[in-house]
């Protein structure tokens, strides 16, 4: 199994409505490329997986533990296992990279789109 | 505590001559934005932590257990704990996210520079 892949040959997760992932994993940690359409929320959830990000294009308004902000490119987030958070894409929707630890064992109930280019690169 | 960053206050790593990471990290998992220099390397190197990455600006040429790749924006790495890896910018470097799970204590012995603007965005 090859050490490399391209977001192009991966199979997006449908997460919510108009928010994909297209993933990789190891071991310890699922490393995802999210696209959010404009406007569109992720309700207020949690997991016992640890979450960081980045934004990579537009911009997302994001709560962690009642905490809000609007973050852009360059902006990051960290999120502790089992805390509360919710986000809403900006009016030109939004990419993130969204890496958690554990893995995401969960995703693999989801639904899978075919393979296709995203809203990023 | 906030858990929102952004980039450009975050006092960089120096990793190699030429190569520099801008992080933020959590219990479990590390995160960086690392900036390489046209045509450095990293040398062949390993640790424990799980590492993965993706390219976000211009080209990198990876070894990972002896396969190596030339991957460009939006290709991604899978290293497993312990397996030998090298990295070389390409002719305009690169910037790649580079996540490591459990985090990176080893860094903190590293020499940090002031926060500045990186090459990415």
């Amino acid at each position: 199994m090859s050490a490399f892949d391209s977001l192009d040959g991966v199979r997006p997760y449908q997460l919510w409505d108009g928010i994909t992932a297209r993933s990789v994993r190891g071991s310890r940690i699922t490393f995802a490329v999210v696209d959010l359409e404009a406007g569109v929320a992720a309700p207020e959830h949690r997991h016992g997986n640890e979450q960081l990000g980045i934004v990579l294009r537009g911009s997302i308004t994001m709560v962690v533990d009642g905490e809000s902000r609007t973050l852009r490119v360059g902006e990051t987030y960290v999120i502790r296992s089992d805390v509360p958070h919710s986000a809403t894409a900006g009016p030109e929707g939004a990419t993130v990279i969204d890496v958690f630890s554990p893995v995401r064992e969960d995703w693999e109930r989801l639904e899978r789109l075919e393979p296709g280019r995203g809203a990023w690169p």
